[in-house]
């Protein structure tokens, strides 16, 4: 199995409810590294497991709707608390609906197996999820 | 399938036995960062894997036991080369044997599926055990 | 010239203001991995620059203050704007108000000439402080 | 399972064929990071994956024939794209071809269950590839 | 003294001349990591060392001119060992010529007291050039 | 000022002697990843600070000389608490005696300005010992 994976980062700020959540009930933030890992049994004719520009792109984009906001006024997160392995998981179903919708290249969403979504949140913590494309 | 990672270290001397290791024959030493990446299919209630406090303190809890330590001269480990791996798997069954507890919160044990320890040993070399909680 | 550092991280939120901010204008947040380098010209009786548990020690207590929090409403830091450079600075004068009162050990605040702190923000950024500490 | 994991780097140009590849068709080069992680299910008799030593000659050996080359002119590679996933693969093939020859001790061969090789090509880009020994 | 520093990558290929560079005389290349630190006594009105997304955005420009290319062929280094350390002091003029032109804030080239441009080529060596700006 | 650095690291065991020492008074151990920088004013004609060649065989020679080793059975070290930053400035004065013997280059000693050697002793600490090679 051949893999490529692409990284960037976003800067938010968040508050959780629950008393398992200690002082992280109050309003604070996070820098999260972000990492998407593309997994495919062969190589496409170029060598490639999926185009690397288009990868960073779709990323990006998929960032840009959280980057520098305070995570508990974006509508679609709301009531949701927003902890970095829940985040993990809702960047994985975002960038899998862009890469079926071709944003990673034509032809590549079908070849693709699985993907891997990685936040490192500290120097001593870090969440993933990984799944299926088909 | 969602993960949630903590981290800590240890810095410990030992010796192996066996020609095998050469010059690590002699007692030296090793800084360890220990990784524990935990894994379920679904979040709980909370949108977590587990408390990654109550991770934090049991990952440190089950280090103290080896840390500062000479591990040729720990008696449950006397008689065994401590390698990298082996202290993966040694670390491994100990954490597991606190969540089978529930020390990483009620009723996380039975979601978790599997979990795997990384150690890093230099910047060179890194050894890991894996398997299933369950 | 020795040093010594030793590190730790905070997770707060802030927002900026002024139009140079661009998006970072809106609440927002951080992971700031935070180190602080401690320097003398010679070593102490031990062979030390600093107790390095002690210094593990102010620096949590410090960063305790700062952590999980929303520091737009930080009494003190109330008008500031927190960012990572000037938080670099605030961290440095709690930290030298610390060691002038020996909390990094008897002695040793006679002895230390200088020193520094880095605050990481994110994979593409960091500010640091340094100063004299006579 | 059981993993160890051995790394070392090369350095090397290439120039890419095909549009999607923009401006990585003008010849330039990459340093890449090289992980090669060797698995199995028990540790053989002296508490090892296998003899980390020869692990490490092994891919000084394999990664030997490519450092400080320019891919475009090594026979071997002639008319093929070199991209990271490629050589990911390329190292893998290599390595397990020593690996079956006993380069990495005698018996071990037959005990690894299987492979993982990870070039790192950049701070924001990684490939894989990763599959069985047996 | 505060300081800012940002980073990002370059992928490029080259050679030299010289009996003393063995292996590296052939065509080869290298992944730079490039970190540009700007220090300056006190912060602006803002409290900024200076407006970090021109500070990314010089960087990448600077770098544009470099990246994707066989710095042998880059006319205005033609016949130069293009040496990590001399790439390291390039940049550094060619930033502090886009500072000096206000490229990174109005009245910031007058305020900067010095800078330090760095270059990671591997894990095991890096490179640097550090000087006044005024 | 142009600076050139190479790492390598150690694995070793020691004891230290003194209370403020706490657990660390046990007998215990380190990885130690030590870089050695080399400054000077004006590059060679090669446009280098030094073979870097050299510099990591140098680097070698001298750590060969601590690695898998106890500490506290080196004959020169004994009754020496070997503290990080001790360390660090040992090794500086091994290194810095063999650059005076010219064994990073011929000619380069003396045009050497100054020389900085940082140990990474864990994730959360490092210390390092800085001074004129002239």
């Amino acid at each position: 199995m051949y893999a490529l994976a692409v990284s960037d980062h976003i800067m938010i700020a968040h508050s959780f409810r629950g008393e398992v959540f200690g002082p992280a009930q109050q309003l604070h933030g996070a820098t999260y590294g972000v990492e998407v890992e593309f997994r495919r049994a062969e190589l496409d004719a170029n060598g490639l497991v999926c185009d690397i520009g288009l990868a960073l792109q779709v990323l990006r984009e998929v960032l840009g709707a959280l980057n520098y906001r305070n995570l508990d006024e974006v509508p679609e997160l709301r009531g949701t608390n927003t902890t970095t392995e829940f985040i993990a998981g809702e960047i994985f179903r975002r960038v899998k609906l862009r890469v079926a919708q071709g944003a990673v290249g034509p032809g590549t969403a079908e070849a693709l197996a699985s993907m891997r979504v990685v936040l490192r949140e500290s120097p001593v913590a870090w969440a993933s999820f990984e799944g299926p494309l088909r």
